[in-house]
């Protein structure tokens, strides 16, 4: 390791993928930035293991931006719209789900890309997958490259000739149990993740959520229990 | 016009380049949707004009969101860095100002985006210029290119094959002088405006930075008196 790290921007939202994530990020030997939102959700949940994976990691330091997707509405993230539940995972990728927040990743990785410029972090870290898809357009790898073109356009480096920005998806090509294996390898405590859409008040997860039965079938694909789901047992 | 006519999101500072895109929005005929942002500027002038702006033209709905660049710092705009003032027009384009906010236009097209999507909107205007560019990367053509492809991948529009989304610049390839002989065609109230950077206490604009600076050559350029600086005079 060098006397200075690399400086990465990691986008957290403390659902199982970027919690795998900032493992990574910090295993690669990056100075870790993590990024999270408070845009309107319906639970707090999510924050909560946001804030509880950043400190496990003793990230350089955790931001969690106020942001007000309701203004906007539109999905069943942030308004009165229904959760789906007890969906096949089978017919996830067909279409576009309800739970859909219009451009939600866009203004993520903007907000990424403003604070990589002010710390001169050349590498933004997000968690999409491209196997387990769960249906969203800013989640397809071929999103995630035009961003970086854009991104690469929108800042100094693309003018002063600095050297580029890269958006990093480690978990791309691989599967949820993939996922939860390297995880695991690297340290994360997946009793302090959360990805349910639809938490109980408790926090715990509603199990029936895209989110939670994508999980679910993540772990039993391992061949491990889910140490969250032992948690609120 | 149609019975129902289409919708935009227009991006509106409260600047002279914005609020004329405002007017050439809506003399195309869009139902216009006016976007400002509260970003923690030094001033609120910008935004007291973007509202009266609004409501000349008696746009559809106008939003304020609130965002907070200050979180990440970096800018003479939302820092305590110092304004630059009394630069050279003509050395204006040569390097990215301190005035610069690191990935602003990304951010605000982000928000933009968002809100087209769920207003059902295929247009998006915003007043960047190619000719009495200031240095700032994201005003740049070919960063907004590389935001529209970017933006029909993130969004419904490019899994559903749903007509693409356009980032409209009206303002593109004219000179500030030819802005505002357009802007007076089209009914805009240049005393409503305000593009200064650092203005008094009053509201009045500085006469010095680079914005005021570019503005005063545009009315000389096209002939007229700014009647801004009437009112405050």
């Amino acid at each position: 390791m060098t006397n200075k790290p690399f400086r990465a921007v990691v986008l957290l939202s403390g659902g199982l993928d970027s919690s795998t994530v900032l493992a990574i990020a910090q295993q690669k030997g990056f100075e870790v930035f993590a990024l999270s939102f408070s845009y309107g959700q319906r639970h707090t949940a999510e924050l909560d293991s946001a804030k509880a994976v950043a400190q496990q990691f003793e990230v350089a330091r955790h931001v969690v931006v106020d942001i007000d997707l309701r203004r906007f509405g539109g999905s069943a993230l942030t308004d009165d719209i229904e959760v789906p539940k007890g969906r096949d995972i089978r017919q996830m990728s067909g279409e576009i789900p309800v739970t859909y927040v219009p451009a939600r990743n866009t203004i993520f990785l903007s907000y990424a890309l403003a604070w990589a410029e002010v710390l001169a972090a050349q590498h933004i870290f997000i968690g999409v997958n491209a196997v387990d898809y769960s249906g969203y357009p800013d989640c397809r790898p071929e999103f995630i490259e035009s961003f970086e073109r854009m991104a690469n356009l929108a800042t100094r480096a693309g003018v002063e000739g600095e050297s580029p920005l890269r958006i990093e998806t480690p978990l791309l090509q691989l599967s949820k149990a993939q996922i939860i294996l390297k995880g695991i390898e690297f340290g994360v405590h997946y009793a302090l993740t959360n990805s349910c859409y639809d938490p109980l008040g408790s926090g715990a997860p509603c199990t029936d959520c895209d989110a939670c039965l994508l999980r679910a079938q993540g772990f039993r694909d391992a061949g491990l229990c889910d140490p969250l789901m032992e948690k609120y047992a």
